[in-house]
């Protein structure tokens, strides 16, 4: 028996990866598409700018397309779990709205994120994490509960920098991101801005790389989160890629280790989702390349449907004597936000519920 | 009067800048243009794959090329000064066999830059060091001499240092940067290795920006350079843009500083170039942005003729107590090439002849 | 004594071309900079995304925007003349009641392209239909006057078509267009859209392309445009390149002629604009190339500062008797567009003042 | 029982791709994989550049490149077919040999194709032109033979063409390309020339594009390839896209035509290969598109796993009484290179052997 779920900001570049990783999903029946009011009752295929290189299937064409709001996603589906594309400024309410009636949400958005009750979960990070969710739901006295993924720079920074933290402890950690034009939405950044050029800038997203990594490292004890205890100063820059955030990463770790030792702990790395064979799981989470030249955006994304990161370049840096750097690769509307939010979901359904 | 001079190498996307910035240059007379076998004989506008989006100029088009020996340049014209944009390679032995003979060669070649006696300069920041050329000349027996100029993603990170190490001290530096494809040369990076891509390797670049800087920034003493002492750490990647290499930097200073007092220094920062009215030295060697999302390649390269480097986003790095973060950009074949040799030539005019 | 201007649409795309054409011009004084209700009241360089790689001039920047509205235009200047860049949907009810107050307009909008009594000019096609201004004067009662310029795709093929229509007579006119994405103004196309991709369709482009140089190449008698009795069948594309219109043209000519003969009265083509001197006229309107993969936008839209069209590729089309074909290319927002009215006015100047 | 194969050239652009259609081939065992002497002797993971945004398959990776000699192919093992993506100017000689020796050599290469007694297929527009094979086979007394498919601007075209060409007939064709760089294969076009450009020529390219529709849409008689008797102009550009190429068609078909019958037409389009089911063929070999601005290579180009070639924007064409015009795509090293072989030799096997 397959849950039923919708997605809130359907028509947008996360919606539409929500769409092509759900309409054929084992778990889940995708039973409602829902927007804003400029996409609110009219099909699906009129409403959107489809921009990914598959067909649009015919039975999504053809879906009304209903209004971001509790009452009416219920008029059409009595959805167990709605996954939430929604920019940040209308997500809040509308989540809660949600929540609160007892569905639950699993968001991409950046609203929730850091409420002190709020799960922030990459389930090769921080399963247990979910243990709060008991506790939001007797705070805000919810039916329902939201669980948040991290934003799409965080998630590979965080992947590697787990297995690293655990068994070496982390110090400091400096990124420069170079990042995909599809973070930033449709229509996003303009080609007037982004061809033959770069922009080293993006609004809000250092604060979100700088921090939501801690939350996930971090423990939760006596429901509250303690966060990692260490520095993260990032740089973010926009290139004109398609898909595919690249991150340029110096990392000062705790205790001595041996580059050999350090990508076998990387190549091995398996957490939870795969222990437990979760359908979106990547088999191997992080690839590690021996190439000197990858990851590349173009070539390396798509690895395991997108779900895996990848790195590379895994060097000494003798700025400091346990110092290593390297470069990063992730899916950013893939790993980095549908696919984080299916993931988180699937989490959920096996270790919750 | 005018110094008669000569491009080696002059086929190639350094070469076409030198002739961009030599053909009505007022102190110098372009009287030679040399490259490798394969072009030597034919007309230049036949010779080489003009990629400016400048004319060619009509005395440029029609000139012969002669071949990159001392002999051969000698018959068409007993050039004062060559420049040389060969590939390294190649570079040493002909450079040597220049300066050996009487010629004065202003190098943008690696090949002789980290040798013991030759200077590796930037106008703005060590002139003093032009002093070796005598110890050169001496202990080589050479009648002329050889001065060689940084490679393209040094330069800009050498600029800002100078003013930043002399105010403050620097302990450590991270930079990762974003190099355009001009950097490679023709035919360089094929269209199918960048297109929606990133590529986060160069060839020996990292190598370049971790030591030449240093070199620049260190002390010439008793025929010594003393290099300075503290570390640079780079990841170098290569982005879709044509012109213009960004590079986000992070940096410990040893003192404390007020951030408006480094954007005034910076801001003010003039040196011998500007004091000797040089013809090719930018007004403002460094232009200070406040704008969040600037400098960009695209919109800020061409900045005093591509001369003026230009650095934005300075801020806190809180990751360590005196750290600072920004982002620079060079234009890599103007002010980080051609222009580069032509600056140095012009120097050793006004300071050395 | 120069002419007092401004700018109706001063921030957008073609905006900011006319700063920068306009800001030193020797006949013009630009006093004004008019823009829509979310611009006005705010400095120019805060209302303004500049795009353009020159540094926004400082009495530019400070300046302050007001609305595009007759009444708060005069408020600051009595202009003259004003350089429409509007919205076509918002363009004609201000156009016109700039023209009824007095005022010249010369607009690069295609609101009143095609109306009966407003002449559509390029100086160096048609100078003579400027005739019909004291019509247009006449029947609206206007103390002023409205001029407008073809759209950016049509002017280049306008251009190429003058010589050959005058010499040859033209029969039919395919064309295939690869256009720049600075036509559609900003933010017009997203990044998402046109990266590693070609557009196959612009809106209400082919119509354009397909009526105005008929108006342009036809005589005006008693009053009375006649079109041009040929036909012109397009296909317009957008490409992910910043500048530059290139068009593939196949045309078939009514009388036999040579392909040198052809060449050479491109080549010589010179037209009123250059026997007048107008400071914006480019010395040679159309530049001939010879090799065979020219012209390319890159390298060849700021041919006489962006000026001068471009065409290459002339070869005979075996598909009819007097058939041939060649490649044409303008810098769309230079020629195409600012630079277009510029010139209107200029000739305005010399030919009906 | 599989047919073994081996690919000539396997390294290069159209190498990778017939390696990515053939490693899990339902009919073929790919068995050798041939290249110049630069890769001959070397594991295939560190000779080629691999270039696809799938992992190199670990089997292909480790497995020894041979040279391109029928000898040492056939050390290897003995092939029934080889696949040939060689370079024209050596393609010639090796095509021959593998075809004396009485291999079936399925040839991408444009070297023989053009030969009286070659046939030039497509499977959906002649299939029955095989039989000139056995008059080739006579004629040269070789014991293989050789197939050879066109160039991969010609196969969308020629596909579109053909029913249109059987239900209305065609008097004229213009067509203007816009083509991917992975159709020059690597490193073919340099990133210098190609980034914020266009290139208005291709060598070679317009008089393939213009003759080899002729031969295919032609009659074989009497052991006579009777040409198609209408003419084809082409003007073929560069465009900075990773893969697929579109092109823009204006088309006068002999009989009167009504566009939604030509729509139909082109809908159910079905030939041999579909009636066949060979595992290559797509199910519809056209997708016609009623969007206004489709096709697009970024969205369209991997339909049916780049085997079914795209039409969009059919509408009528003014410029005579019977003109159409649309815009055409194809994935070109797919349908247009590896695909196109690779689905002639199921061809061969089901309707030749």
């Amino acid at each position: 028996m397959k849950f039923c779920v919708g997605i809130l900001g359907a028509t947008g570049t996360v919606g539409q990866r929500f769409i092509q990783m759900l309409y054929q999903h084992p778990w889940f029946d995708l039973r409602v598409l829902a927007a804003s009011e400029r996409s609110a009752g009219r099909k699906y295929g009129e409403a959107a700018n489809w921009l990914l290189n598959m067909e649009m299937p015919e039975e999504i064409a053809t879906e009304n397309v209903v209004l971001t709001d509790v009452k009416e996603v219920r008029k059409v589906d009595d959805v167990d779990i709605v996954f939430s594309a929604l920019p940040s400024d209308v997500a809040k309410k509308v989540e809660m709205e949600f929540a609160k009636e007892g569905v639950i949400v699993s968001s991409n958005s950046s609203a929730l994120r850091m409420e002190e009750d709020v799960p922030l979960i990459i389930p090769e990070v921080n399963p247990d994490h979910l243990e709060i969710i008991d506790l939001q739901k007797e705070n805000r006295d919810w039916e329902g509960f939201a669980v948040t993924n991290p934003n799409c720079t965080a998630i590979p920074l965080t992947l590697i920098l787990k297995p690293i933290y655990d068994n070496f402890g982390v110090e400091k950690v400096y990124v420069s991101t170079m990042q995909a034009v599809s973070g930033a939405g449709y229509p996003g950044v303009a080609s007037m801005e982004i061809l033959d050029n770069v922009i080293p800038y993006i609004s809000g997203e250092e604060e979100k790389v700088e921090k939501e990594p801690l939350k996930m490292l971090g423990k939760l004890k006596n429901g509250k989160f303690e966060f990692a205890d260490f520095v993260i100063s990032a740089s973010c820059n926009r290139v004109p890629v398609m898909e595919g955030h690249l991150e340029s990463v110096f990392l000062t770790v705790k205790e001595k280790m041996d580059l050999q030792d350090l990508k076998n702990i990387l190549k091995n790395f398996r957490s939870v989702p795969q222990d437990l064979r979760l359908p979106t799981a990547p088999e191997n989470p992080i690839h590690v390349f021996e190439e000197e030249n990858r990851p590349q955006p173009r070539l390396d994304r798509d690895l395991e449907g997108g779900m895996s990161i990848s790195v590379g370049r895994i060097r000494k840096d003798v700025s400091s004597e346990n110092g290593i750097k390297f470069t990063i690769l992730g899916h950013n509307s893939i790993r980095g936000a549908a696919g984080a939010s299916i993931l988180n979901a699937e989490l959920i359904i096996e270790k919750y519920l």
